[in-house]
């Protein structure tokens, strides 16, 4: 195990009727919100009122900031924290899924200064201090909620980044699964291939092996976001279904997973990004289509890995003493197939991205890789594995 | 899964090197320390040596509390809380296990009081305010690093009670593998069997079934701390073994198995706390007494849970489609044998308690049974159970 710091503050209230709790969990750290939230949906759902109520219950002024989208931007980012900086407003409310979430972590460190945002997310400047966060989660995906990242779109230069600190962290984030009822096939599927890749992402990259308290969270929450899943999809308002892949989401990401595993990295988001980015599909859409084609790539040099996954979770993978290549190979068709049975994309052809267009898209993602330090991908290794998307 | 709040702002510091932190991480909070510890080992292994130079190098004031006992004293809790009192001590430093940082809780929350400690622990007095506590941990058992609860026993009436409160979590945790490289097998031992007992409390009283997130974690943790401490017994400078039964005795009562399952309850440190207030024996060889017992007492009612745990962490107990019953008892008896390797203790007879004090055992535990609300047990469910440890 490697070195590692752990520290989570924020304070989870999970379950049922927890929204109204929003009000004195804010009013603890302001009185003056700005509100971000994403489209009309909570309007119609009676969320927003809850949420607004439970506000003014607790005296906390309201300036609303509506209109984040899937893949959020910069700009709109930029218009929250001028509100900010022109209404003295103290504490950050959001309500909506990671879109949300990470737009409102971008205004809460970036009304305190006078530079622009993006140059956080561009590695020029680093967090000093942000104003306090609170979140009402509607989608179990991202685990922004519990976590100190956040990933913008700049809509001039059409990158996606993401940037992390620890003081992104939300102070408190509401989890009530009944108000993912409403969420849909899609997106419900979308959000569990999201908490699958992060899973992923750690338990592929990890520079250490020598984790098995780490492995076996992580095969325990990859299993979990597939069952749950099956549940949501199978009856929409089945409450522990879409309690246990909220909690499985939050988890995935949230720290836990990544401790002691030494130096990760992100290569599936480094090349999905670009495809949300260039084409506007939906971040797990993305995703379902880059992890059997990154897994296929990465199981010429490292199939024990993928096996022992598939050990773990998947018992067809290993039906007897097969080779690490052989179970490698069942598990990524195991998973492969799962995504197609719940309807996310296992392929750019689905998405309509023509195979012209893959030196476009590494390119693109190349630029993330820099970034990020993903230092052995190439533009030529990032089209082999866009390749292998199919 | 039931409704939760999770919420644990400790800083965990793990790994090596890591010692070297104590004097900024505590000077954070105060400038001068209670520095409470156990035995004189800490002197002689140079422990002590290393904390006091990085908290002096932080120009932290030192005033020493040595003198812990294993199963602490309140005798002990209450001339710390004078020292305090006496010398404007503004920060707690705890080096050492459990029953140090115990300690360390309960001088932290009983210094800012003027009635008696005890009133927290018999229920009398809850806390508002505690002392800053950091800790250096120095064996993998408790999990107290990492959470909110302390126990303590009353030397004048041998109650041995426990007690909660959020704002006993320690600031800031250092935990280095390397320095319970010298613990003994014994305790190295006792410590797993501690972890897995804290695990099993939870996983066999949850009052919610519908908890796949927390069961793999809880059925990994048992993995973990069997295979970790076999590694540690085998080579007791193994680093990775070492560091894989201290993280997951940590995690293994952090709050993050019990979140969503309802009620918990703790009965088989319930018992267990009698065997240690009133023999005086380590705390993990009573419970390696009490837990094959209280499961056999368990497995009459509810087999098909004990045999859940048992298909997925002991391919060897579920051989064939074998019945709940048939898996459950192979289940106990797999981890009965298992304690007796490590050479921790499996019967009242091994640590000389005659079957003729099972009354009086059953009459204290009794007593901690009605302060922790365990109302379905009665002094004859208690001997029930006692007379299975064997």
């Amino acid at each position: 195990m490697q070195n590692f710091v752990f520290y989570n503050p924020t304070k989870i209230l999970f379950g049922r009727n927890t929204i109204s709790s929003i009000g004195p969990e804010t009013a603890a750290w302001g009185s003056h919100a700005l509100l971000v939230y994403g489209k009309s949906s909570i309007k119609q759902s009676g969320l927003y009122e809850q949420v607004t109520s439970s506000l003014q219950a607790a005296e906390v002024e309201i300036t609303d900031h509506g209109g984040v989208f899937s893949n959020p931007l910069l700009s709109h980012v930029q218009t929250g924290i001028e509100k900010v900086k022109q209404n003295d407003i103290d504490v950050i409310v959001a309500v909506g899924g990671g879109s949300v979430i990470d737009s409102a972590k971008a205004i809460s460190a970036g009304a305190l200064v006078e530079h622009d945002v993006w140059k956080f997310f561009s590695g020029k400047k680093s967090i000093k201090k942000t104003l306090p966060l609170t979140t009402v989660l509607t989608l179990a995906a991202a685990g922004s909620e519990m976590n100190s990242g956040m990933v913008i779109t700049n809509d001039s230069t059409r990158e996606k980044f993401g940037f992390g600190h620890q003081m992104l962290h939300p102070k408190t984030s509401i989890l009530d699964p009944e108000i993912t009822y409403t969420v849909p096939p899609d997106y419900t599927a979308y959000g569990a291939v999201d908490a699958i890749a992060h899973v992923l992402e750690f338990y592929m990259t990890a520079s250490d092996p020598e984790t098995p308290v780490q492995d076996r969270i992580m095969e325990g929450l990859i299993e979990n976001a597939i069952t749950a899943c099956n549940r949501c999809l199978e009856n929409p308002t089945d409450y522990n279904g879409r309690a246990n892949l909220m909690w499985t989401s939050t988890l995935a990401l949230n720290g836990l997973t990544a401790a002691g595993l030494g130096r990760v990295g992100f290569p599936m988001h480094m090349i999905e990004h670009s495809l949300s980015a260039l084409y506007d599909i939906p971040h797990g859409a993305g995703l379902s289509i880059v992890i059997p084609g990154w897994l296929k790539w990465f199981s010429k040099t490292h199939p024990a890995r993928i096996a022992s996954l598939g050990k773990r979770i998947f018992p067809s993978a290993d039906i007897e003493e097969d080779s690490d290549e052989l179970v490698a190979t069942r598990t990524i068709t195991i998973l492969h197939n799962w995504f197609g049975r719940v309807n996310s994309p296992t392929s750019l052809e689905e998405v309509d991205i023509p195979q012209s267009d893959i030196p476009r898209i590494a390119e693109n993602a190349l630029a993330l890789a820099k970034v990020w330090r993903l230092t052995n991908y190439t533009a030529e290794t990032i089209e082999e594995i866009l390749h292998l998307c199919r």
